[in-house]
């Protein structure tokens, strides 16, 4: 039930970012809908692609439909309050991507693939919606450009195969991994760590 | 054999339309003819990918590929005189859209997927081989910024699914969504309708 | 074991192509990593998609995330000295393409597929990567605008099929149809041999 509604605020917080993006570039309002949709469900699709889950899990969840059309409309209507519940939304984006990152990482292991796998698949599953999003807006994704994002959804891999090597509760490891997301990206945003710059040092 | 010729000349409308966007774009012949080719298979090969159909539809029909490679040959060498042909292509191509929203529509049945993601489904098998064709040429796809195209695929699936509440054929259901999409185009295109503007009224 | 290490030395001339592409656009280390990875992998993915092969092919092949690694670091620290192994990298990346095509033939021979579905996938498998990288960068691909590439690969499917209608050995098929696409795409880079213009003759 928790997590339950950590994946509604997720959905939520991932598709009003969908719908900022797709605004900018002055999309109509069917355009804006499939890039909200795309930015929601698009990192669990390529994830269950990839592993040949079938079908990919958002058919048969028509309730995530439901929520991403209503956010799409709230979310249109009240763009220029947007700003007030700024930082809910960063809360529950960074929320959403440790607890997506988890869910990749266990339909990794229920596959029985590799750690390095499962993290990858985790990543794939917090980040690719975004990707994707950007992709159909015709911009170079954001996360290859500057947001740390990805990286701290990998230490939160690696958080969750260390601690389940120890005789400790499942739960527990997977709540120490989404918290490691969750601290790490509150403290790479407000201290602007980003990852180590490649140009200067090869020029 | 009525179908099999409205997906053939569906087919070459989406390819043609392809050739066009491509040349547009300057690509050599073999970048004309994959455009070509995913403009007229991409939206049934997504649709298959998301169900799980393996392998996807077209490895299995090489009959569409050579459709697809004569109509890109014929349409590069023809260009100049495809606007005598106009009308007839924008009929086929609606045909085609009307057409492709049904053969998802069933193929989400058959895969006993519920009603609206059946329309969801047939919405992609019509729209989103044009979407992968905008992409592929560095474009924010068509359907996101002007063309009314999905949202009447999606008035089409709705039709259909009221029809079938009713104790009547099958085939009749079928026939009277495809010709709901094709008026509602024809109609939209007509009398310039769009979806309404989002953008004056929230600033 | 010689396919094996003909595959690493690929996987290894695509990464780099890919970092290259992805420093051209001051991507940061991670979409620097992604890029790289969706080249080398990007075309075996797309071709075990379409086929229905689960998982996907690099989710059981840790070395070869291991390799991409390991070869994205060294690109990233000695880019200043790539100039002098471009042969070596040009002659790897040939010989890349030719097994991509063929692994990826056999691949769709096993599925069942016609010759020409087979010669498409191999394609695919070896050309695809740098479609996705290149769509990735947000830039029209290049083999569909001036590389030779793809061409080569349909042509040495081509001459595979031709092959095993005569009582040969199929390594003799393989060894003869990778060399045709190496020879041709040698030949093709030293004469500047390009597809056809198709935009002088209709205009």
């Amino acid at each position: 039930m928790f997590y339950f509604i950590i994946d509604i605020l997720g959905t939520i917080a991932f598709a009003i970012s969908g719908v900022l993006v797709a605004m900018d570039k002055k999309l109509d309002v069917f355009g804006v809908l499939i890039i909200a949709f795309v930015t929601a469900v698009g990192g669990g699709t390529l994830r269950d692609l990839l592993i040949g889950i079938k079908p990919v899990g958002w058919l048969n969840a028509p309730l995530f439909l439901l929520i991403i059309v209503v956010t799409v409309i709230l979310t249109i209507i009240f763009v220029k309050q947007l700003k007030y519940v700024r930082k809910s939304l960063f809360l529950f984006d960074t929320i959403g991507i440790g607890l997506y990152t988890m869910v990749g990482v266990e339909k990794g292991l229920e596959a029985e693939l590799s750690p390095i796998m499962c993290i990858a698949l985790g990543t794939i599953t917090a980040c690719f919606g975004g990707v994707i999003r950007d992709i159909l807006c015709n911009e170079i994704p954001v996360i290859f450009r500057k947001e740390i994002y990805a990286t701290v959804c990998i230490l939160g891999g690696v958080v969750y195969f260390i601690f389940i090597q120890f005789p400790i509760n499942k739960t527990i490891a997977h709540s120490m991994a989404i918290a490691t997301i969750i601290i790490m990206r509150i403290l790479a945003v407000r201290f602007k760590i980003s990852l180590p710059n490649i140009y200067r040092s090869s020029s």
